[in-house]
C-alpha cells in the first residue's frame, strides 16, 4: 500500500491519529522536502515518530518516483507532505502512477495554507483564485499574478498569495557540470513579495490600476504553529514590515469587509503594534 | 484556555495529534453539530476520546455563547468543529467575545472541504470563489450563486459549491409558539443541486448563458472517509446521480483542464462506471 500523509502545517502533533498509525507500521516512509516545510525540522519529526525518513527532494520525487513506489505493492511505504496532499500537482502524478501500476493508495488529508489562512479572520469563501508570486530573477520578471490579484479584487475578493521557496536549487554555473551544487535555501518574505508588487504597479504607471501602493494586505508567517503572526497595513508598509523565520504568506484584501472581518483584523493593525 | 479545534472531515482518528491531546485534558468539551457532520457520528467519537460530549446546536453556540466561555478563563474548554475551525464565521465570533473577555485561546486546524477537495485531482489553484447553494423554499428561489459559477467559468476558474444543510431547524408553525418542534435534519445531494442550477438554466433562457446542462460537473461524497465517492459528468445527468449519503459537494469544472486534470479525472467518469 501507498501513502500520502498531510502532516499540516506546524509542529509533529499536527499529524492526525489516523496518519501516525500509519508512519508507526511503514516499512519505508519517505518526507518531501521541496514543495513546502514544516516550522519544525526533520530531526523533531523523527523523534517523535522515533523512527528514520528518507529524505525526498525534488530529484527523487520526480525523476525517482519508480523507486518510491517500487515495492508499495507488498510492502507499506509512506509520502510525508507539508500541508495537504493534494497541494502540489506532483503528488496528483505520484498517485497516478500508482494506479498506473495497480498499486492500491490511501491519502491522509491535513490542513493546507489554504484553509488555515481564516485564521486572520477573514472569510475563506470571500477568496478569488489563489495566485503564486515567484522569486524574480535579473533577466525573468513575470508579472501575470498582478492581473489575477487585480481580477479578484474588481470582484470583491481577497487574494492569497503563495510565496516561492527555492529549495536546493542547482546553481547556474553547476548545470553544465556532472557534480551539482545547490544554492542555499531561501524563502520570499512578506516585505521581499510586497516589494515585487510595488515594481510592478510602479511599472504599470501609465496604465489605470484597481490597485496601488495603498491597497490593503495582510503578512502571514508560520501559520499553525506556536510562533504565528499576522500584520496589516498597506502595500507600501508591507515592504517594510519583518515577520521573521519562513513560511510567509502574503493576502491582498478585498475593496469591502464584512463588518466582522473588520473587527477581526483590528488586531493586527501595524498601527496597534 | 479556550480551544477550538478542527476534526477533520471523516472519522474520529481525522482529529490530530495535538487535538486529541486538549480533548483529553479539558473540563468540557462541546460538540459544534450544525454548519456540517462528520461522517461518523457523535457516539464513535465519544468512544474514541473516551469522554462525553455536549452536543452543541446553533441555539448553544450563537445565544449560549457565553456559557461556552463561562469559566473558561479558569478551566479548560473546548469545541470541536467539523472541518477547519475557521470554516464558518461563527467561529470567529466567539474568539472574538473570548478576546473580549480575556480569555486565551488556541486554534487547532485542520482539513476542510476547501483544500480536500484536491482529491478529484482539479488543481487547488484554479479554483475561483467558493459558493453556497441554500435549498430553495416555494417563495424563496434565490439564484445569485449561478452568476459567481458563471463568473469563475468565464475567468476559467472551477466552482467549489458547498451544499445546505438543515439540522435542527424549528418548524414555521412551531416559531410562534413557546415549545419549539424541529424539523428532521436534512442535507442537499448532489443531484438536488444540480436540479436548482438547471431550473436557473432554464429561467435564464432569454440570456445568452455562458454554463448551461453540459457543463462538466464532479460531484463528491463523503470526502476523505472510506466510503468517499467521486463521479463526474454533465450538469443535466448529474440530476440524476446517487452518491448515498452525506455530506455532498459539487464542482462545476472550468472551460479548461490541465493534462494532468483530465488524466485524474477520466477515473471518475459516469460513463466508466
Amino acid at each position: 500500500m501507498f501513502y500520502l500523509i498531510g502532516l499540516g502545517l506546524g509542529d509533529p502533533k499536527d499529524i492526525t491519529v489516523k496518519g501516525l498509525e500509519i508512519v508507526k507500521k511503514c516499512d519505508r516512509v519517505y518526507l518531501e522536502a521541496y514543495t513546502s516545510i514544516l516550522t519544525c525540522g526533520a530531526e523533531e519529526l523523527e523523534k517523535f515518530y522515533d523512527r528514520k525518513l528518507i529524505i525526498a527532494d525534488r530529484d527523487l520525487v520526480e525523476q525517482g518516483a519508480d523507486d518510491i513506489l517500487a515495492d508499495s505493492g507488498e510492502k507499506d511505504v509512506a509520502l510525508l507532505v507539508v500541508g495537504d496532499p493534494f497541494g502540489a500537482t506532483t503528488h496528483t502524478d505520484l498517485i497516478l502512477r500508482a494506479k498506473e501500476k495497480g498499486i492500491k493508495f490511501q491519502v491522509v488529508h491535513n490542513t493546507s495554507i489554504l484553509n488555515a489562512v481564516g485564521c486572520c479572520g477573514l472569510q475563506l469563501y470571500s477568496f478569488g483564485e489563489t495566485v503564486s508570486i515567484p522569486y524574480w530573477t535579473e533577466t525573468w520578471q513575470p508579472d501575470s499574478f498582478f492581473d489575477k490579484i487585480a481580477n479578484n479584487y474588481k470582484n470583491q475578493l481577497h487574494t492569497l498569495c503563495l510565496l516561492d521557496i527555492k529549495v536546493k536549487e542547482p546553481t547556474l554555473e553547476s548545470l553544465t557540470r556532472k557534480k551539482r551544487e545547490y544554492m542555499p535555501p531561501k524563502f520570499m518574505t512578506v516585505s521581499e513579495a510586497a516589494k515585487q508588487l510595488l515594481q510592478i504597479v510602479e511599472n504599470k504607471k501609465s496604465e489605470e490600476l484597481i490597485i496601488g501602493e495603498k491597497v490593503m494586505c495582510i503578512g502571514l508567517a508560520r501559520v499553525g504553529s506556536e510562533t504565528q503572526q499576522i500584520i496589516t497595513c498597506n502595500l507600501r508598509e508591507m515592504s517594510e514590515v519583518d515577520l521573521g523565520g519562513p513560511l510567509h504568506s502574503l493576502i491582498v484584501v478585498g475593496p469591502t469587509l464584512h463588518p466582522l472581518e473588520v473587527e477581526y483584523l483590528q488586531q493586527f493593525s501595524l498601527k496597534k503594534s
